[in-house]
């Protein structure tokens, strides 16, 4: 999964850049970033993992994504890190879970995440349903366990009714797993799509001058290696400072991203290249949340990842251009949750 | 506003209760409901203090309402401890806030607070406007101060446009007064109509033999001494425990309620009278969070303030017919606020 040696090539040969000018110059660059970047389709995908998305599973994971008696303390829902409201994060530096702990990482976007090829900042889950599980029982986060999810789910007749429905046929649809499949279902529909930059791709003119130029440097300067797809990103995995290594600041030495997940020293500081989409929504950036500007987040990518050092001119034309990744989120209604009984577990804090 | 004379009279007289029977018992009790409870209109007020609530205001005060920015930490918006989602409430105790410190009083719940005499459990906020400058302030809630507020406001273009079409003329429109106002705007458009109680007493057949039976209990025992009107209480001040103080546990020594406001001796451990709209999806309850289950704070209502110990039948009665009054929560579409700038205050945790 490494590609190390697609970055390297990207970095042989880039030549000087001419301003994007003329309108062939614009169609020029279109028919590029054609063959590097896909829109954000308008619809959420129908299937996961070969299996048909219900509307049942949709409503149930849009129930349990914003109800915080997934957590042990009952005041932390997914939405609490991962705000629909708030480019599908938190937009501090890493994530205050129970008790005030704080996390160790930024808490990565929700919004078109199941276009990624895993989960986490070092890709540890495999998908979405995966990925559910894991905060719910951080002890820095959600604080819960399995069964203490499934007592209270368990112990509400409208869930128990609904998991029913979005699992049907089976005998005890009332699962910790089941739970993460109906939150992955929800997640499926949020994507984000008509970002003026896949207008563009569709062959609309919705990109100024600054824009183009920024995206050519995008392509030519090397960024398009990591950041490319659907999600300029969540693709594959890279090392935090190939060329050279950010401060401790930013790349804090004690987490060791991937190599946490596969004990292998070649991923000592590898992390899956964050996804693009939304940026300009999701500061601050880096799984250290410890750059608050898109322009530092690019210039520090410039000389850690590719060894250039950018001008303020060719940061800003950049920053420009990932601007117009921010896409249209769906339509949220808030969920009115269903009251808990006598027998739901209570809050403890 | 003391009504403890209005109390003492609902006391005497009560005479030994028949069962609701007939339709024609049916439509007595309806006529006698209709005089003492109006139902939720099913459209909000338009204006407050004589003001108008405009639409721009309205459509602000939902981004200010849902924006965890106005808290010190921006992790915590006026929707965490009175979800729109879990009856207006957060249904625990009492509120976590910042730095995870507990308030001293249970959340009371947004849906129709409009239709409240004043806010909070003591009534210290003569209105939504007054209430919703108190926890961006508490230390102990969002922690936040009014500059703050204001500079984080003003560091963003979309608010700063957000406000000038919501106060219009206005020179610096961009303050924490008109924050308040935002959110009051909003807070109006949470309202609950169509409650099967309401539709009973519309003319509807849609309460069932219990709940009629509770309704005359809540009636003739006289609950409504203090629970009636629009919100069935919120209206009136009065001593918790005036027949028999509840525990420590229920009744807090330390927290002497409305005397904290007043300083008068007659105001110990006086409290608003809870609204009961929606009260089947507020639990736990009471000013101290210590009551779990409605029946056990019917209980304890009938002893502490009533003299009277209902049994368990009576209880069931009166609980199932306010669980008539949940009604149905306004669509609230989660919106998309405008992100934060290189001029906007970092959270501090």
């Amino acid at each position: 999964m490494h590609a190390l040696t697609r970055l390297a090539s990207c970095l042989i040969g880039l030549a000087v850049l001419a301003p994007v000018h003329a309108a062939s110059d614009a169609n020029a660059l279109r028919n590029t970033a054609k063959g590097l970047f896909q829109p954000i389709p308008d619809t959420p995908p129908t299937e996961v993992r070969g299996l048909a998305v219900t509307e049942d599973q949709k409503e149930l994971g849009k129930w349990l994504f914003f109800d915080p008696r997934l957590s042990r303390s009952h005041i932390l829902s997914c939405n609490s890190c991962h705000s629909v409201g708030t480019g599908g994060a938190d937009n501090i530096p890493t994530s205050i879970g129970h008790g005030w702990q704080r996390g160790p990482r930024n808490s990565p976007t929700v919004y078109n995440s199941v276009f990624n090829i895993a989960q986490f900042w070092d890709g540890r889950a495999a998908d979405l349903k995966e990925q559910a599980m894991g905060p719910v029982q951080a002890s820095v986060e959600m604080n819960n366990t399995p069964a203490q999810v499934e007592k209270t789910l368990a112990s509400i007749p409208q869930y128990v009714d609904a998991f029913k429905r979005a699992f049907p046929g089976e005998k005890n649809p009332v699962t910790f797993e089941n739970m993460a499949r109906a939150i992955e279902a929800f997640e499926t529909t949020l994507i984000t799509p008509g970002a003026r930059f896949d207008k563009f791709l569709a062959g609309e003119n919705t990109l100024d001058a600054e824009e183009l130029q920024g995206l050519r440097l995008f392509v030519d300067k090397g960024c398009v290696a990591c950041h490319s797809g659907k999600n300029f990103g969540g693709q594959a995995y890279f090392p935090f400072g190939v060329i050279k290594k950010p401060g401790a600041d930013v790349l804090p030495a004690e987490d060791k991203g991937r190599f946490t997940v596969t004990n292998t020293a070649t991923d000592e500081y590898v992390f899956r290249a964050a996804p693009l989409r939304n940026v300009a929504l999701t500061a601050p950036y880096f799984h250290s949340g410890e750059v608050w500007e898109l322009e530092q987040a690019v210039a520090i990518m410039g000389s850690s990842q590719l060894g250039h050092e950018l001008n303020d001119k060719e940061v800003g034309q950049i920053a420009s251009f990932l601007r117009t990744l921010s896409g249209n989120a769906p339509d949220i209604v808030y969920p009115i949750l269903p009251p808990s009984t006598a027998a739901t577990p209570k809050p403890q804090h």
